[in-house]
């Protein structure tokens, strides 16, 4: 517990803010000696792969995809309350999206030139999804529908299946997505197949998807050749309260994201220190029942924070600082602090809106930007499965307005061939 | 020159459109251990490294930074002509990049969910301006422009002075754009000086601009601690003519590309032999005048190409596997082309719309993809130096129509922290 007014506080957030719980050297090694046998020996180093970090092995056709009919299969066997909720969550999920698709530009300006720009969906898009706990059903929903809506033709799956188990709620998810292949694949060595194919797994051109510190670090070392969604690291929440509230639901709240992995983050600000210390109580009581205790504990003995400001005045330009991945503002005009936040991956505005609605089934993606990158990313959207075509189109008379200046600039330059064509189109 | 009915064309076409012409693995390393260092020592390393690789003597506070006075000053010293044409380019460039802000999306959906999302600037942006020959004021303002389009409060410029020396042209660009900060400092060395900061030079949330390939891989390795444009390469231009055409407006096009480096693609996709014939004399004439023929030449003999098509019909598909940085399309109805395109970075539409005119003057961004990531990345604009803030706000009766159902997804993925964040407020 942290307060604004004790004369360590500037250093030890500042400290809190620098600290990005992210990998080390060893796997950037690891990594790109992976990619480089994958890149260099194809689906026989995707079979050693699998071998030794899955144990599992890939032989004939049959067992390196998954196909749509089991899929299909997983789905329908899927209990009804649950099946309603996934289809409820991809609605909901895929209506937001649709609103993202930007609109073309094409117009003529005052001097006669046309101009404009063009979207276009990527060809192929790859989604790793990670396997065992961390396989979730609404992690595919979030990172497919995106894909599909922008008009993706070719959406690939790799994921790993560890002894060869699959999760079937993944599978009714790309089921409902419309996933067009899953391949039987996970780790570095499925990142480096989608970037640069194998005989087997045709490339793709933007990768995305959530993984382990060896997925991440390859997608960050293949950026370029494909295009990612972002870099991203452990989650995080930072919740603002005042002193008007259920410390239960504030602890439950943490705890959500303390509860998806030792290094995720909980943070809360508050101008009670009643509510502080109340809070702190309901995390002890929730933790001594919560199956997932021990992540949790973990999470938020090394990493969970409660900072106690004069004035919750103070929130906004300390969110701006940790630029959360999720912050709730638990108050009665939330839109008030939300006015003055910059920096922030997604916003929960008011006291009914815990930061899980936002994970499942409120609409906006959930994949977002962690470790204060929201100082310059944004969440997943179909523009990431988008690029944009800019296009000229020059009358004779338009050139004839605009031509000289651009030649004078080229020369200015030294760069007389621009210069030349331009100028014997003016002659 | 290639014929598409040749038998050898589609192993040839296919080894022309895998070759990046991109950066070794030994400049990875380099750059690795300049990042490290000015992690380490800060401004001690930049005084260092400019002391080496520039031949200039940073020392007291005074010659570290190009005063806002000079950049006036080498506006006002500017001949008439070109500081007209220079804010002409300016201000077509803004018009163009103001038609690119994103709106803000809220609303309200059908079970009383207000959902939305909001765009903002980065608190500051970092761009990199070559030293030297490849000091170029239309780079500047390309670059400067939708910075300050975004609403970019901080924006700062570093670029090498080699023994001291700078670009009157490019300080003038500086004055008109609006630049906040210009540091003497070039390589990857400034790179990471705008990525961590020192004790000098404040950090900064996106750095774009182009450089040489030890500053494109120090972006490359520091994408994910701050966000970057894109991964560059060396230019390309591919033109699309019909027998219709001048030859020496075409061999213009592709000497332009040609002279900026020997790295540097021009390919013709044509149908007509003869004129295919009738370039490339009219190329060897050119370089005989040019004054850049040595550059032209290099990148001409071992990267330009000639594709002679039965139809051009064919274009469009080896057009979209080239995935061009600049596409010209020099025929009497190049919408009809155009529409079949889906990877290009911007497109050129008729006999008199030079791609020049795009470096330049149109008002599109010249900060485009190369390397075939057309395929998947974007030309520069104001979302590159913004990013969105997504938001949930619900009232009790949303959360109560679809908390039900997030709750039974996160039973579901085994996450019951998550589920008790929504059910301890659905009671």
């Amino acid at each position: 517990m942290l307060r604004i007014s004790d004369d360590g506080f500037e250093k030890a957030f500042a400290r809190m803010v620098r600290n990005r719980r992210e990998s080390d050297r060893q796997v950037g090694r690891d990594v790109a000696a992976i990619i480089n046998e994958v890149r260099e020996r194809g689906d026989d180093a995707l079979v050693d792969y699998t071998a030794r970090f899955d144990n599992h092995g890939l032989g004939d056709d049959g067992n390196w995809q998954i196909s749509a009919e089991e899929c299909r299969a997983a789905y329908s066997a899927l209990d009804a309350d649950l099946r309603d909720s996934l289809e409820m969550a991809a609605s909901r999920i895929r209506a937001y999206h649709e609103g993202q698709l930007p609109d073309d530009r094409d117009y003529t300006d005052d001097i006669g030139m046309r101009l404009g720009a063009r979207w276009n969906a990527v060809d192929a898009a790859g989604l790793y999804v990670p396997g065992g706990r961390a396989a979730y059903p609404s992690s595919l929903l979030m990172n497919a529908i995106p894909a599909k809506v922008a008009g993706v033709g070719r959406l690939v799956v790799t994921t790993p299946t560890p002894k060869g188990e699959v999760n079937p709620l993944v599978l009714a998810a790309a089921h409902i997505a419309g996933v067009d292949e899953i391949w039987r694949v996970g780790g570095a060595q499925a990142v480096a197949a989608l970037a640069y194919g194998t005989h087997r797994i045709g490339k793709v051109d933007v990768i995305a998807g959530p993984g382990n510190a060896w997925v991440a670090e390859a997608k960050r070392q293949l950026y370029g050749v494909v295009g990612i969604d972002m870099v991203a690291g452990p989650s995080e929440i930072l919740v603002i309260a005042d002193a008007n509230n259920d410390p239960e639901w504030i602890a439950a709240d943490l705890l959500s994201q303390a509860e998806h992995d030792p290094t995720s983050q909980s943070i809360l600000i508050t101008d009670s220190e009643s509510l502080a210390r109340q809070v702190e109580d309901a995390i002890d009581l929730a933790l001594m029942k919560l199956p997932t205790a021990k992540t949790a504990k973990a999470s938020w003995d090394a990493h969970g924070l409660i900072v106690i400001v004069d004035t919750l005045d103070q929130a906004p330009t300390l969110s701006d600082r940790l630029a959360a991945e999720h912050v709730e503002l638990m108050v009665d005009e939330p839109q008030v602090l939300f006015d003055r936040l910059r920096h922030a991956g997604s916003v929960f505005l008011g006291r009914h809106t815990p930061e899980a609605v936002g994970d499942y089934i409120a609409g906006p993606n959930h994949v977002l930007p962690t470790g204060r990158r929201a100082r310059f990313a944004s969440g997943l959207s179909v523009l990431d499965f988008m690029k944009r075509t800019s296009f000229i189109d020059a009358s004779e008379a338009a050139l004839a307005a605009i031509g000289p200046a651009a030649v004078r600039l080229a020369e200015a330059e030294g760069l007389p061939a621009h210069a030349l064509s331009i100028s014997t189109r003016l002659k």
